[in-house]
């Protein structure tokens, strides 16, 4: 059955002028009044737009997910973090796929705030001055996942930097010294800053010294065809490299199918290291070496710490979590 | 700048009431007027609660999404088809994740209620009476993607039993008599009714005189891992298998994986077809052959006909969509 305003003014015994002030909190009754037929549309469950149940609590008990790309398997991985603690307490979750586009970036923030949302989790986006103007405006909860920023936003993420230095040194001590990186999209980072992974890349590099070359290093973006293309971009210019570093899994894994198209056997021609840890990993044939960055974990923290404030609405501080490398059959010693 | 209801009847010179009224549907207003105070409401792009707008036009420009698991391949692919489409109209797009599970279904059909979303789309989900009942309720275009209903919903989808007939004709004619399948879990589908994709196999082995056995099946979930840990089962109980048909391509990544990690060369030792042709197939070691079903194509058709029905209200037909056997390297003849 459906109840319309008429039925909420009748069984409050007010006028529907009346339930329609409060709907749109526009004063003019007592807090007595407004009680009385908050609590006959709790009991109805009336709702003429979707807004009166967040009135008369002012929680909607509904999150919403920025990401940049739904076909990553990072992302889906941290959804599954974000929602996994979200269904532990109760609260629906709404995910908008931005292309890491700056207009349908905007448009989903607007819509998210119309559709009155308690929190919000931006996944892997570079915070532009233009969302962080918005989403104060919003004056919900917003949390940053795997991303960093200047603008006072709380984040969940890992030391791009030292992780990458971390995978580079574990190839250099299996003996690794011709050594090719398959990196991401240059301008997908921060505009006039370093990318972090490439330059712990070439810190580790220098600490062992080993001599950097440019030509050692491929920008694509971050797809498996990036890691496809990349290797034969890479091995047509250097052909005697013994080991690859990758950016991320996905690129690793492109690497992984092109070496085999190729009839280069990995690791015994060629070793390979991916970056996140990805679940598609170790299904991969052979298994894939990777830095793991706790990606799981990051998205449940940044879940948590979203709901933190949302409850509470107390000052909460930024989080950067470890890595450790996984050993898997893809890199052998050199 | 943000207005409130006071400067919108300011404007428009009329009550607040009036405004009130007109929001809430309620009459007791001239057209023109309320004409009047929907264009002060557009110019100022005035929204109390989210919700003016949508009366305005009647349209929210935003489409539903459920999905029943957001780190499968395939209903990644689906999203991205589904939002190309979207997006292309102007439409924004809320993803929501119900995991398969009734009592969450329920309460984000609700939610998507609430936000009066403009269309609906249900991904390879079951359509239980529940569901319908209130569907109905909602009153707004729903179409069913890669699933069938009794219930008068119109749906696109393949016809699986036919994929699967001609996915074990293609093994059978590459020679393989010992053919295993695993299959996705029994309990996924419409309870007392046969499973589609085993109907297909039995059938494809009986009209070439090759007997069956049930043994031959193994049944997991849908996951990598199902494929991994069925391969196991199935060649401990019949080691001279030398064709796997799986039941999906994340079953038959499984396994290759399994394949790999056993030291059984694929397709030298032991040939794999899989089911949907995601696009990871091309990138695994050997490159997955399987049977596409177009599913790209089926998100598409799927989102184009809601929306179809959303701009015209008109009657819509029921989609099967037709399949084909992809080739790559993981069959060969016997």
């Amino acid at each position: 059955m459906t109840y319309t305003i008429k039925d909420v003014a009748q069984r409050a015994n007010v006028s529907t002028a009346t339930v329609s002030r409060i709907l749109n909190d526009q004063g003019g009754y007592s807090e007595k009044t407004k009680r009385k037929v908050l609590n006959v549309i709790q009991e109805l469950d009336y709702y003429p737009s979707g807004i009166a149940r967040g009135l008369t609590n002012k929680r909607t008990d509904t999150i919403g997910v920025l990401v940049p790309n739904l076909t990553s398997s990072l992302i889906t991985e941290f959804l599954n973090g974000i929602e996994s603690v979200a269904h532990k307490i109760g609260s629906s979750v709404i995910v908008c796929h931005t292309e890491s586009h700056g207009i349908k970036t905007m448009k989903y923030l607007q819509l998210l705030h119309e559709k009155r949302i308690d929190g919000l989790i931006l996944a892997s986006t570079l915070l532009k001055k233009e969302y962080y103007d918005y989403i104060v405006k919003m004056r919900v909860p917003v949390v940053l996942l795997s991303a960093y920023s200047e603008f006072p936003v709380p984040y969940v993420t890992a030391n791009d930097y030292e992780a990458a230095y971390t995978g580079t040194k574990y190839l250099i001590q299996k003996g690794h010294k011709d050594i090719g990186m398959i990196s991401g999209n240059k301008e997908e980072w921060i505009a006039g800053n370093l990318i972090p992974r490439v330059e712990g890349f070439k810190s580790a590099l220098s600490d062992y010294n080993i001599p950097f070359y440019e030509s050692y290093i491929e920008y694509g973006k971050f797809s498996i065809d990036d890691g496809v293309t990349g290797l034969k971009h890479l091995l047509n210019r250097v052909p005697d490299l013994t080991a690859i570093f990758a950016e991320n899994d996905e690129i690793g894994m492109g690497v992984l199918s092109a070496a085999y198209n190729l009839g280069i056997k990995v690791p015994e021609k060629l070793s390979v290291i991916g970056m996140d840890d990805i679940s598609l990993c170790k299904f991969m044939s052979p298994p894939l070496t990777s830095v793991s960055l706790s990606h799981n974990e990051m998205a449940e923290k940044a879940a948590n710490l979203m709901f933190k404030m949302i409850n509470s609405a107390t000052e909460v501080s930024n989080c950067i979590l470890d890595h450790q490398i996984i050993e898997r059959l893809s890199v052998r010693s050199q």
